[in-house]
């Protein structure tokens, strides 16, 4: 079935039904009615944009279709699937991955799980062995993957099974448009060279402020900035690294973008650093092109967001706003040292003048764009590469008590309790229905704990913590009100008290129109529909928006877009659309300043 | 209005409503119609059964006239106070406490209480200052309860008060008929004697296990018991204290009583204590007027029942009833000390043979009953000092963890979330609503947890645990059953996997029907209304169940029950019925064999 000659866009688009289902052959093997129905979907705009609407044929399918799909796939590498008939493709594909290599007892291990697998979900494992980069996953990451996904819910399984098919439909139709991804594979290169050589602790990847891991990645990206073609690169005094690629007039305005290069505590390998790599992969390619554009771009790679090691967050972009506030000079980190002495220790000159001089000029600039993953599960289910965020959302926190009365479990009647955990259980139960009620509000009890609780002791505490996010102030504002109204009412009438503190407020920072239509226009310029969502997480955005117009971009996570998580990830696929629509945008804009 | 002659019970029997109301006028000095109402009540057996029927009588009336009652009382020797005009035995009764002493300061801050006390319940602060045992609290405890009380629920303050003004008229009461209370006043004398000399920790009531403080509570229960006339006083050889009053003849069978010396840490004096003291003074009695009955009188102390030191718990009683399990003797405390080693280190043989030696031969005995401080609220809320246990509960625990996913708490949809916490709470809210179904059932989530928790991560995983009680096992098992189901239930709509693990589990023991009512017939024997109930903690009597028949007797506690807490308190009034209850029921015994 491998095709002799690269199909192209133009061939697929002036195709019959019939030539384009012979084309497309073989892509969806055991499901012919998926290539039926996209032929209607034509013209492509990109082979972006042919995956995208087959995908989405899928998703829209009945679940019943869906399971016949997954029913019809082969089991993986085990010994029953060794006895089938296998297409040709589909051992080529397992072969990379090394599953055909595998020892007996491999194979009976192998055999072992594809049976509990099936047991469970009543359809076979299905994994997308060529993995996010297309080269294979290790034996080890794929039988990781199968025991991690065996303890899984159904529905979930069922969603990633299908993501599965997706991706090994996407590989499959690259191969057939012999498309080899050079800048999404190159940005996922850098990212996993930063993840695999730089970390504070051996076996995970975490990145905090100053750590010699931290500054080897701030040389790493300053490296290849100054080998992408970059003019000017350096690492300011607070760490930032700040690439800077002219344009025509080397004193024109700037479109500012970026994103950081810290993590959290055993990270995934692209939060924050997509954000940095996909604009210097663009760049690249207009150095390469020797192309100029009637505006700069700085790039910059934010050297703290996360505030792992100081609680302080926001340091690098705060600092470009003129929002650093000079106490966090004096914090000092789990083993007591200041950042001060963090900043000397680590070449920087750890004053607070030299911070103040990182302020930029807004009028030197055009906007902050941000590109970044989305650590969601938006667009996954929505099966889009990109989507366009409306807001940065707002949030407000609290820690809050519950205070009942400690009784003995055994001897105090239901009707004589003042049980602070059942309390606080309305809490829970009250912020989850009161969430619900508003699209994109989202509200969380993230701690609960029973000070010194005992099996047989009716709680006399509870604390707990409450998170409210809302796409606008008035949103969130709204919710928080009646949370806080409803939290008075369950203490009165369990005769309780509740103490609630507010610990940290922020505003909304809605993107700007013109911005947020400049990516609008990009994604559909490569032909996918454009999904609009805001972000929860707070990004460094929030703080540029303080002083400039910024809009974000978002990328697709895999697996069901967990983030701060070692399973964050996202395919090299997604990140040459990413790019494209970067340099898209910039082409774009180019256009309306000339 | 002090009487110059005690009252009589026969006097007052007899009296006409006018000179009733005359002989009881100024106990209930702001609210007459008491005494009207309690005259209908005669005649009365006990002076015990007049404070009863006239605390009941307020019990029953309606919130507003309980307000009333209330409202009417002086403010606690405040500036505003002392500015009053008072009646001459409140004024005694709060010069007894020392509190017109009261420096100026003093005085003030008592203002400033009083005036926040009022300000926060529309209501004089009320504490019978005399205290439990009728001789005056100290500065500093009135203060400290104050303090306290202050920040009480409304409702639990409401209540706290009229079981105060009670207090004050049983004292009252008291003083009018002239009656000392020697008994209920040694065993009062006994308990405070034990938990002020002997502890493991200075400044709290902790006794755990062969610790010096522990034997030193046992050589002191030796020695009251020898004084008080055993005929025969020893320490066997798992520490249990040993006393036996011989019947007409030495070799009649036994009734066998008592409870445990040993506490939980920071414990209440009287948990275990009061039913080895209560016999104690019982026997005391009889030895004073050399009465033999037709059986003898076997008390013992059992060395451990909390399980503090070793974890394994009922290890007197256990002895008794040959369940002693031979591989505790190799546990070990948190120093790594072995049972066995602290019982030779104690004097113990620390032996297995030895303590095999200790089964007591069921036919040597009549029954076994136990005294203890009920350890909740429904004695008091019945305003009753004394109750006739039905059956030591059925248990059952549970410990439980929810799996669900941790997602990003800013960026997860509601609709995507796979809460742990959130399934909990509607696990500890099932499990309040279940138990509520049934009187007596009591079912609660003692321990809650998010572990490594954080304000903006949903919850991936949530520990808890369930502890399930029920007078019967039936009733036990049905709601066990139910609860289960209902979390398989909640778990199942929720998409979460909820892993739930028995760890503990025993059988209700039911009061034996002619033990039992012999209690009542002893309670009734004092005019006191018959109150059963469960009893919801596990005692010695549960395992002396295995047995021999047995019946508890439950005296009521102070600060609305509390136990395992310093807070736990009893009156000398009531110790004094509780005796005279026992002694009712021994006569009653012997009258049955003889």
């Amino acid at each position: 079935m491998l095709q002799q000659h690269p199909l192209t866009l133009d061939a697929v688009n002036a195709a019959s039904r019939t030539e384009f289902a012979v084309q497309l052959g073989g892509i969806w093997e055991h499901s012919p009615w998926v290539v039926e129905r996209a032929a209607d979907a034509r013209p492509f705009a990109s082979v972006t944009a042919l995956k995208v609407a087959m995908t989405g044929i899928v998703r829209d399918a009945s679940p019943e279709r869906q399971l016949e799909l997954l029913r019809a796939h082969p089991e993986l590498a085990g010994k029953a699937m060794l006895a089938r008939a296998l297409t040709a493709e589909s051992t080529h594909e397992q072969g990379a991955a090394g599953l055909t290599r595998s020892s007996d007892d491999e194979l009976a291990d192998l055999a072992a799980l594809n049976a509990a697998y099936r047991q469970k979900f009543g359809w076979p494992f299905i994994l997308a062995v060529r993995g996010p980069r297309g080269i294979g996953l290790t034996r080890e990451h794929i039988i990781a993957t199968f025991r991690r996904r065996l303890q899984a819910h159904p529905d979930d399984e069922f969603a990633e099974c299908l993501r599965n098919i997706f991706r090994i439909v996407e590989l499959r139709v690259d191969d057939r448009f012999g498309i080899t991804l050079d800048a999404g594979n190159r940005v996922w290169d850098w990212a996993d060279d930063l993840a695999r050589h730089h970390t504070d602790t051996a076996g995970q990847l975490t990145v905090t402020y100053l750590t010699p891991a931290h500054r080897a990645c701030a040389a790493e990206l300053r490296g290849w900035m100054q080998a992408c073609g970059f003019d000017d690169v350096s690492i300011d005094a607070i760490g930032n690294v700040v690439g800077v690629y002219h344009g025509t007039d080397p004193r024109a305005a700037r479109l500012l973008t970026g994103s950081h290069y810290d993590t959290v505590r055993n990270a995934g390998r692209y939060d924050g650093r997509l954000g940095i790599l996909v604009p210097v992969e663009v760049v690249r390619g207009l150095a390469h092109r020797r192309e100029r554009l009637p505006f700069g771009i700085e790039v910059i790679g934010f050297a703290e967001e996360e505030g792992q090691r100081y609680g302080a967050t926001f340091l690098g972009s705060s600092a470009l706003v003129g929002r650093f506030d000079p106490r966090w000079l004096d914090l000092t980190d789990a083993t007591g040292i200041t950042m001060r002495a963090a900043m000397i220790a680590a070449g920087l000159p750890g004053s607070y003048e030299a911070i103040v001089g990182l302020r930029r000029d807004p009028a030197n600039y055009l906007g902050f764009v941000e590109v970044h993953i989305e650590q969601g599960p938006v667009l996954n289910d929505a099966t889009l590469p990109l989507g366009i965020v409306t807001s940065i959302n707002a949030s407000v926190r609290f820690s809050g008590e519950v205070v009942g009365m400690a009784a003995h479990a055994g001897t105090t009647p239901m009707d004589r309790r003042r049980d602070a955990a059942a309390a606080v259980a309305e809490v829970i139960l009250a912020t989850e229905e009161r969430a619900r009620q508003v699209p994109g509000v989202v509200a969380t009890v993230g701690i609960v704990d029973v000070p010194d609780g005992s099996v047989n002791v009716v709680p006399g505490r509870c604390r707990f913590t409450l998170d409210l996010r809302a796409p606008l102030d008035g949103l969130r504002d709204a919710a928080c009100a009646d949370l806080l109204r409803e939290i008075a009412a369950i203490a009165d009438r369990r005769g309780v008290v509740c103490d609630v503190r507010e610990t940290m407020r922020a505003s909304a920072a809605p993107s700007d129109a013109v911005w947020q239509r400049r990516w609008e226009n990009a994604v559909e310029k490569l032909g996918l529909p454009v999904r609009r969502l805001a972000s929860g997480a707070g990004h460094d955005a929030m703080r540029i928006h303080e002083a400039m117009p910024q809009a974000m971009l978002f990328v697709r996570g895999e697996n069901a877009g967990i983030s701060h998580n070692p399973l964050e990830s996202t395919t090299s696929d997604d990140i040459q659309t990413a790019v494209e629509a970067f340099a898209g945008m910039l082409e774009a804009l180019a256009g309306e300043r000339r």
